[in-house]
């Protein structure tokens, strides 16, 4: 298999061109793309955080679930229409909201001719792991 | 175990007071609530549609995750601090654009001491389920 | 769509023909079967109970996955050959060593060309939800 | 933290002593521990092949289970009483019959004081990841 894979321009141009504007507020930002990962990352912003302080669990899986789209597209090394089958996170870690951001690693486990895995770690910048998530895509 | 629950103005004021402004995004509403049971609806508009033409998966999953909170409190009687533990949500039936709304209802399965567990089915007006998620809360 | 649905002499035949060995140890018995849903007895018998006194989570996973290939099964009317894409399984309360069964009933929520979804729900005789699972299956 | 971990003697003492006979009947073997990493075979035997000619996902998953019991146990350097939460399994590719093993490498995520979670990938001998798990484990 011949290496694939897009530039992070290209991505970030698709992340500008696909995602819905509740997706884009969350200012996700493709910081790293290889052929089978993909890493973004998604600033703490107030517009991310809940009353208890800390990023809430609703913009870490919307960050998982785009990531994924960025990780089968660079493997096909274009956007093609795909659909979440399914998307598993577990929270392990609260991430406060002095943090700067969040990093975002999507690696492609397996990517089939219909169905696309992946598994989605959610960082701070120390290293932590804060979430991880594994889903799964149909390419249309 | 007397009958709990608390009331839609209240379960209202809990979406307003403790959420984030990337939730409050979603105008959730909640339309329903039961000891055991909460539906909120979500109005398609723009900002949770993707380039597709159908509501985003995040939006979806945002969507279960809140209801699931809401869940817990009025088993509760009160807003108490909890966190999720993990939300799976699979996706069954793409939701078009020009659906008025989504409906998210979220039943509690079981609240123990330390953990809540709960099933969120997300419809179309016409019954179709487009979403079905399960999730476990930790109390704090 | 007309009435489909198999008897459950034709399910039992499918759990005795397609099952692996490991399988057919857990002496499951299909006791209701329509066209969309499925329920399966297992039996809890010292096989299936780990040191702790209680049902073993490997023989729920294993009765809920069993359960969905049914399920599918009888919603095509025949046995075709598929395959589980991925099962999420939430274990609620323990089922003691000296409960006489776990009922098993499997809903298919979806059914489409490609991918099935379904929802399972595992129960002691006296109606306490012990586990619940997710799953979705790719037909082939 | 000073390293911890049980030597493979002592784990398969535990896989002895704690599972269920369904369990046993995998022959579920540890070959390497680390302090957060337990990795056991599952030899490929008719017992756990189902009549498509491949291992059946029940097998999968309860190997995938049992091997968390054991990585949570040598981060805690003793057996101690826990329970499966949720357990998340996706089905990358059929393992075939002449398989010899599996291997299952249960890496720990986090360990808290009430909750642990892990990941745990199911490979066949030429490294390929024929299932993938994602588990969450409470302490009593």
């Amino acid at each position: 298999m011949a290496a694939a894979g897009m530039d992070m321009t290209a991505l970030n141009a698709i992340l500008a061109d696909v995602t819905a504007p509740i997706v884009k507020a969350l200012a996700l930002e493709v910081i790293d793309a290889t052929a089978q990962q993909v890493t973004l990352r998604m600033p703490v912003t107030p517009t991310v955080v809940h009353a208890g302080g800390v990023v809430c669990g609703q913009a870490l899986m919307a960050a998982a679930d785009t990531a994924m789209i960025l990780a089968v597209a660079t493997s096909l090394d274009e956007f093609r229409p795909m659909t979440t089958v399914q998307l598993q996170t577990s929270f392990l870690k609260p991430v406060p909201k002095d943090c700067a951001e969040v990093q975002v690693v999507c690696t492609l486990l397996r990517r089939g001719k219909s169905l696309a895995f992946g598994e989605i770690a959610l960082k701070t910048p120390d290293g932590t792991l804060a979430a991880h998530a594994t889903t799964t895509y149909a390419l249309l």
